[in-house]
């Protein structure tokens, strides 16, 4: 079960909450990036940037100068995860909405000092964006390792809101001889861009070739 | 020109900063939602919305009572809006990026009262997420209208960062025998999926089953 918090409990169209765990990590998983806020500076950040999970973490990564990074330590953070489904279109302006799966994560978040935590939430964080590609390539040396900060966030408080399904319009707006329904949005991986440097022979692994949307 | 303000001044990968107010705009009216960032109760709140743009304005709307919107009130906020536009594989785990467009506006947000800046600020929410609908649809009504929290936020201190091309390695893993290039992501719409309830006769109009992605 997912928590029930002041702050993780919906307020508005509380009928599209999940308090299943197993909804907060679908979505999760399937995602590509999250959106970090933090406080810096008396102002609100919102960074857009990867992450990875591991278990009920979730990991961030960046420059041990980042100022986003710096500024998310002991202090509250809030991590959004959001899929756009599709646009729901109704008869009426005000019953338009979009359909969604969205997720936000509060808490605290620690420094990771640990190296072998610090590898694996590395390894969660490419593994995210780049299934497959851990295995693939050079991992990270002591150099690399030292100007990267990785950052981990308890997905203990955690809230999810989804909404699926065609329009609903008000009774007398049915006779409309307007059109409804729900235009899908769909992401895809297009067809993979050699490195113009790329050495001849090497050809495309199938992790990368055939990769397929996470939805 | 955007703003040169300390906040919204790049600190990471700084040649990645676009100065020109034409790339903000690009970047917003390409967009179908943004994420929010408030301070709500000592914790910063990252809300997925959708948004407008008219000239130098951005409007948000929601429900009068909505804890984001109201706790965006006099207070800084940041909204920023994100394209994943690809992924960056590059032969060592260090040197793998994602290709994007992002833009991240600070300010004050305001509500706003006047009855036309509302239509208007409603009106840019409902063309940038379904383009077309505002002059198919069932207009708000005064119960409508009076439900309604119109929000804005001026674009006068933004900031837009860019990273497009392929991976870039250190020079000695040129040689290693890995496949390095990019994976474009691309977002399309898909067939529009009609309500159940649509009465028979009503065809897909062609700003809904021909719309492009905007890019
Ligand atoms: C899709 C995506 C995924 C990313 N993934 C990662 C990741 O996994 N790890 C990582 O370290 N970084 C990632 N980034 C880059 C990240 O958004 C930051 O730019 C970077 O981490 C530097 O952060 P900082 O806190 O040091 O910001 P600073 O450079 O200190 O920020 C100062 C100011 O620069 C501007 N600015 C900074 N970043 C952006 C931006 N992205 N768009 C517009 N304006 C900006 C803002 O006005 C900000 O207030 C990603 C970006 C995108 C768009
Ligand atoms: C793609 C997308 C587009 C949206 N567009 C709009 C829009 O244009 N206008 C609009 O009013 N709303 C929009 N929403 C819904 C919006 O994210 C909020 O859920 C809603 O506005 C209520 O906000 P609130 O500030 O009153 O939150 P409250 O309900 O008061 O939030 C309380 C708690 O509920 C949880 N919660 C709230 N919203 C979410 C969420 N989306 N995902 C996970 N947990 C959540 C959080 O833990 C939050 O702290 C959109 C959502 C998505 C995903
Ligand atoms: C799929 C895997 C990865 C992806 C997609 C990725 C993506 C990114 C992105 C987008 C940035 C921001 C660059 C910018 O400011 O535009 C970044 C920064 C950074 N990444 Fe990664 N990264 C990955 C793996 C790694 C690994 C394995 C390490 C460390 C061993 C690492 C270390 C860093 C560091 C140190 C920075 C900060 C760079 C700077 O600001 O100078 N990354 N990463
Ligand atoms: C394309 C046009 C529009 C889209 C995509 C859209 C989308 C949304 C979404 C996603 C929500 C959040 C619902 C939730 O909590 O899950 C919302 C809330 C709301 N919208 Fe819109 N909207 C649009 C147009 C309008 C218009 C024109 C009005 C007013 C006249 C309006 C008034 C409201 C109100 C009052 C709420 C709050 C509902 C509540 O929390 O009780 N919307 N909208």
């Amino acid at each position: 079960m997912l928590s029930t918090t002041a702050r993780t409990t919906l307020r508005r169209s509380k009928d599209r909450a999940r308090t299943d765990r197993a909804d907060l990590y679908a979505i999760l998983d399937a995602g590509l990036i999250c959106h970090l806020g933090v406080l810096a500076g008396g102002s609100p950040m919102v960074i857009p940037t990867g992450y990875g999970r591991i278990g009920d973490t979730l990991y961030l990564h960046g420059s041990t100068a980042a100022t986003s990074l710096r500024a998310a330590l002991g202090t509250p953070v809030c991590v959004t995860v959001t899929h756009l489904d599709g646009v729901v279109l109704a008869r009426s302006a005000f019953h338009h909405s979009v359909n969604y799966r969205s997720a936000m994560v509060y808490g605290l978040a620690r420094m990771v000092d640990d190296p072998e935590e610090r590898l694996a939430g590395l390894r969660a964080v490419t593994e995210q964006l780049a299934p497959g590609q851990w295995d693939a390539v050079r991992l990270p040396d002591r150099k690399e390792m030292a100007a990267t900060a990785v950052v981990a966030l308890s997905l203990e408080e955690a809230s999810v809101k989804v909404r699926q399904g065609p329009p609903k319009d008000d009774e007398e707006d049915y006779d409309l001889p307007v059109w409804a329904g729900v235009l899908p949005l769909t992401v895809s991986w297009g067809a993979p861009e050699p490195d113009p440097r790329l050495a001849p022979g090497i050809p495309v692994p199938p992790h990368i070739g055939n990769r397929q949307p996470r939805l």
